[in-house]
Order: C-alpha cells, then sequence, then structure tokens
C-alpha cells in the first residue's frame, strides 16, 4: 500500500488549503493508501525558520518525508506564490528530499489570476528537490471550497478535474510499485 | 535624504547574505541615505509564520517598509528560490506595500547555477507587492564574500559590478525625491 | 521628445494585441512621444527565424530599438508564455539591448488565469536583455478589447488601470530626459 | 516499442543542440525505441510564425507530436529561455498536444548561469500542453558537447549524469506501455 505524506502549508488556523488536504487525503485512503497530514503550522517556528533539523518535531516530519512514496504539497498562493511557511519547511529537507518521489502540487487562491503560481513558482522549487515525478497540480479557487461542517465538499465543477488529477497521482503510485519490487 | 530599509532574509546566525546587506548599507551611507538593516531572523518567529500583524515587532517592521523611499531585498538561494524566511515576512505586508518604492534585490548563492532565481522567483513576488521600479538585481557568489575581522569585503571580479547596481539603485532614489516634492 | 518603439507580437493578421498595441501608440502620441509601431509578423520570416541581422528588415529594426529611449512589448499568452514569434525578435537582439531604456510589458489572453505571465515569463527575459527599468506590466483579457470600426476601444473598467499604466511609463521617460542632459 | 520525437529547436546551422538531439536520439534508438528527429529550423518559416496548421509540413509535424509517445524536447538557452523557434512550433500545437505523454527537456547552453531556464521557463510551457509526466529536464553545458568527425561526444563529466536522465525517460516509456495495454 503506497504511503503518502500530505504537507498543508496554510499560516491560518481556518484554513480552505488545509481543509482541502484533509478532504483530498480522505479521498487517497479511499483509493487504499496510507495517509498522513501535516500541517506546517503546527511545527515548531523557531526550529522552523533557522532550519534546525535537530528539533525533535521537525526531524521526524523530515524522516516522514524521507518515508513517503508520494507527497502532496499544499498551498496557499501569497504575493504570486506559495507560502513563507511552507518553503521554510521545503528549505530544511535535504537536497534531494523528493527524488524517487510522486510529487502532487496543489494551490489555492482567490482568484483565477493566481493560476499559474503552481507551474512557475511551486513546481521548480519541487524540481530543486530532486523530485522526478511532479503529476500534473492543480490549482482551486477558494470559492469552490465550501464548508460542510467541521469538513469541506468541492463545487460541482471543480471536483471532477481535480479529482482526476488526484486520481491519477494514485494511480501512478499504485503502478510504480510494482516496478520497483520487482527489480 | 532618501531612506533605505535592507530587509536580509538568511536564516543562518553566521550569514554570508547577512554580512553582504550590512556591507551594502555602509556603501548606500556613504552616499547619502539613512539606512537601516533588518534581519528577519530576529522577529519573533511564531509572529512571523502566522502572519500576526499585531506583534508588535512585526507591526513595527511593517510600518518601517512604508516609510522607506527605497527596500533592499536580500536572500540567499536555497532550493532554486528565496528563502521561506524572507517570503514570510513579504506574505505579512500589506498588498501594495511596495507600491511608489525603489526596490533592489540582492541574491546570494553557491554556484552560478542559481543566477536566474533573481529574475524567474523574487521579482515577480516583488511585482505582486506593486513594485514600480525594481532596479536590475545581482547574484553575488558565496565565495565573493570574504570575511575580514567582523566585516567582509567582495572579491576583487565581484565588486565592481554590484557596486554599479547599487550605485544605480541610489541614483534612483535621488533622482526622484526632487520630482515627487517639485509634483 | 523621448521615442517610443512599440513591438507587437502577435502572429495573427487580425490580432486584437495588434489593435490594443496601436491603441496604446495613440495614447502615447497624445503625450508628447514620438512612437513607431512594429508589427513582428510582417518582418521576413526566415531571416527571422534563422536570426539573420544582415536581413535589411531585420538590421533596420534592430537599429529602431537601439535608438528608441522606451519600448513596449505586446504579446498575446500562448501555452503559458509570449509568442514564439515575439521571442525570435528578442533572441536576435544584441545581449544588452535594452539597457538604459524604460520597457512596458503588455500582455493579452482570453482568460484571467494568464495573468502572472507578465511577470513569470516576459519580465525575465526583457531583464535578460539589459532592461533597467522595467515599468509595472499589464495584462489585458481578449474581451475587453473592443472593435469600432478599424480601432479599438477599451472596455470601462480595463481602461483606467491600463492607462494609468501607460502613463506611468511616460512619466518615466520624460523625467529621465532631464536627468540624462545634465549628464 | 514506445516512439519518440526529438523536437530540435536550435536556429544555426551548425548547432550543438542538434548534434546533442542526434546523439540523444542514438542513445534512445539502443534502448529499443523507434526515434524520429525533427529540426524545426528545416520547417517552412512563414507557415511555422503564422501558425498554419495547413501547411503540409507543418501539419505532418502536428501530426508526429500527436503520435508520440515520448518527446525529448531540446533548445539553447537565448536570453534566459528557450528559442523562439522552438516556442514558434509549441504555440501552433494543440491546447493538450502532450496530455498522456512522457516528456524530456534538454537545454544547452554557454553558462552555468542558464540552468534554471529549464525548469524555469521550459518546463511551464510543457505543463500548459497538458504534459502529465514531464521527466527531470537537464542542462547542457556547450562546452561539454564535443564535435568528433559529423558527430558529438559528451565531456566525460557530462554523459553519465544525462545518460541517467535520458535512460530514466526511456524506463518510464517502457514501463507505461504494458499499463496502457491492460487497461
Amino acid at each position: 500500500m503506497p504511503s503518502i505524506l500530505v504537507l498543508s502549508g496554510s499560516p491560518s488556523a481556518t484554513s480552505r488549503t488545509a481543509a482541502l488536504a484533509e478532504h483530498l487525503a480522505l479521498r487517497l485512503r479511499e483509493r487504499d493508501h496510507r495517509v498522513r497530514t501535516i500541517r506546517v503550522r503546527e511545527l515548531p517556528p523557531a526550529a522552523l525558520l533557522s532550519g534546525d533539523t535537530r528539533d525533535p518535531a521537525v526531524a521526524e516530519v523530515v524522516e516522514a518525508v524521507a518515508a513517503a512514496d508520494g507527497v502532496v504539497v499544499a498551498s496557499p498562493v501569497y504575493k504570486a506564490a506559495y507560502s513563507g511557511l511552507l518553503k521554510s519547511l521545503l528549505d530544511l529537507l535535504p537536497q534531494f528530499a523528493l527524488a524517487g518521489k510522486a510529487v502532487l502540487p496543489v494551490v489555492t487562491g482567490g482568484s483565477p489570476a493566481h493560476v499559474l503560481a503552481v507551474d512557475y513558482a511551486l513546481r521548480p522549487v519541487l524540481s530543486a528537490l530532486g523530485a522526478h515525478h511532479v503529476v500534473q497540480g492543480w490549482f482551486v479557487l477558494d470559492s469552490h471550497i465550501v464548508a460542510v461542517g467541521d469538513a469541506v465538499e468541492l463545487a460541482e465543477g471543480a471536483r471532477r478535474p481535480l479529482y482526476e488529477v488526484v486520481d491519477g497521482f494514485s494511480d501512478v503510485l499504485h503502478a510504480r510499485r510494482p516496478l520497483i519490487d520487482a527489480s
């Protein structure tokens, strides 16, 4: 069962990005993945900003990234790019931390004007981390993420394309296993 | 006397980026600017990462940005882009925080392979902050920043082009004042 | 009277980008500029694609760029970036062809999802050409460019912000002259 | 036998990019691929620049892209990005021309300062074309491409990492076939 780590990089306590990340984690569990979600904002701020990988909580996340088969990287768009919070975590990972992993970038934003931040801002950073297979990313408008009790639903038009991308990511992970086991 | 704020975004306590920023501040003072340097790493980490602009130290920096005529934005290259630490500060500035200001991006890195991070990663974020005049930025190789006691010197070949860029930035600021005063 | 060259990079014979470029040229003439517009598609294709700067028509454009005080670079968004046609012309310019010039990037597209192409795709190329002052660029939605006889008008909401950007560009050019004359 | 199309986008008649593309085509043939190489500069310039897909030579290339299982996209770095010549071809492809294909970006340049053009300039365009699996790209220094008679060799240090990337691309293509056949 390919394992997936979901990193959610919104600074906000009541974040649509985080709620969307949990929603995608549920979908991935239904498709036979062991999924763990990490909110970067719950890591110790001082250790994060100083890149202190000896901090136990930070060290544990670095190990979790190393152990995962796939990584979902979720961020709101701030100032035409990913959040500084998310980048602080990515900064302290080893140079090729994403080598050999499938990676799914998901970005949320208030306006369609931010769509290209996925490919021009986030994807080059994931490439720099050695990610060999960054699947097609996706941008979700804030207004398409609708609160339903404690959880969220996706607006009709937004659900199908995002699920296609997420399911494609899951397929990549399921397809790789045998290849790797056989080698 | 046009005022300049230097934001230095390295997470490291013994940072070449920070030492270079101080060196440029000296140069700018000699050219008749009031210059203040802020190391982002000295701001309270929790307030920074949660975007808490009510924190007094953070609020004071937001005001200092608003009051400055020019801003130098200095960052090391991490994972093909600016540091998450620097971006955390930029994230909590108001949407058009750099409107009407001259901005000088300076990036340091261990390899010439990171040069384009100035124009492809940092500059679009400065544009998103409303900067109307981002002058030509500059990339400085770590190995060209040489410690001399507590301060740093620049290697022979690196000094002239960087000073040209810094002096050009200063010229822009001195040229603008009368124009603005006259209007 | 600061001179301006408008480069319009749409491959289409009936292009909104080209019509918008002419519209902006009119506005700039009213603000006391000598303005010339060049449609890249009217240059000889073989010379353009092979970078043949001995071709008389190409050579003449290279000289016109060198002689201009300001350059407007206009392109439609194709595949998340500027057109290949525009880039073919930029490719054959000398390395620092835009040094010392003010440059205004203007991009048109069918969807707001392409907005960031101005800052992430076009602006880094203009920086690589040595442009020291690329003013704030602008993105215009195709649907805001309305044909009126042979010319175009801009939709109400689109006109004001674009004119502000264009007038700002003009102000930069008028302000620089005396500075340069004085030196 | 998965088929591969190599698009080589240098405007120059005696191009290192083109020679490198042929060299990679040889390697891929040895690894059991049907490989075809297209030099974009040999397509009719007028049809290319006007996006005329009714031109027989252009139409044939559009079909060849559609039929290929994998595509190598090779370009020199000009002005911090891919060549306008290459982009002219990409511009006239249908919107999702690379959907379902594996894509390998290869960029050549005179200085390591251009390395990030692979990930910040070329890759976002490939994503916009719907490419679902762009493998790790590679940057090759001009000085590492050494002429040997009519062909080229790669300098010692450059050969191994590039072959690893190319072989990884080949592995992706060989691994996909059964998956697709089985579905």
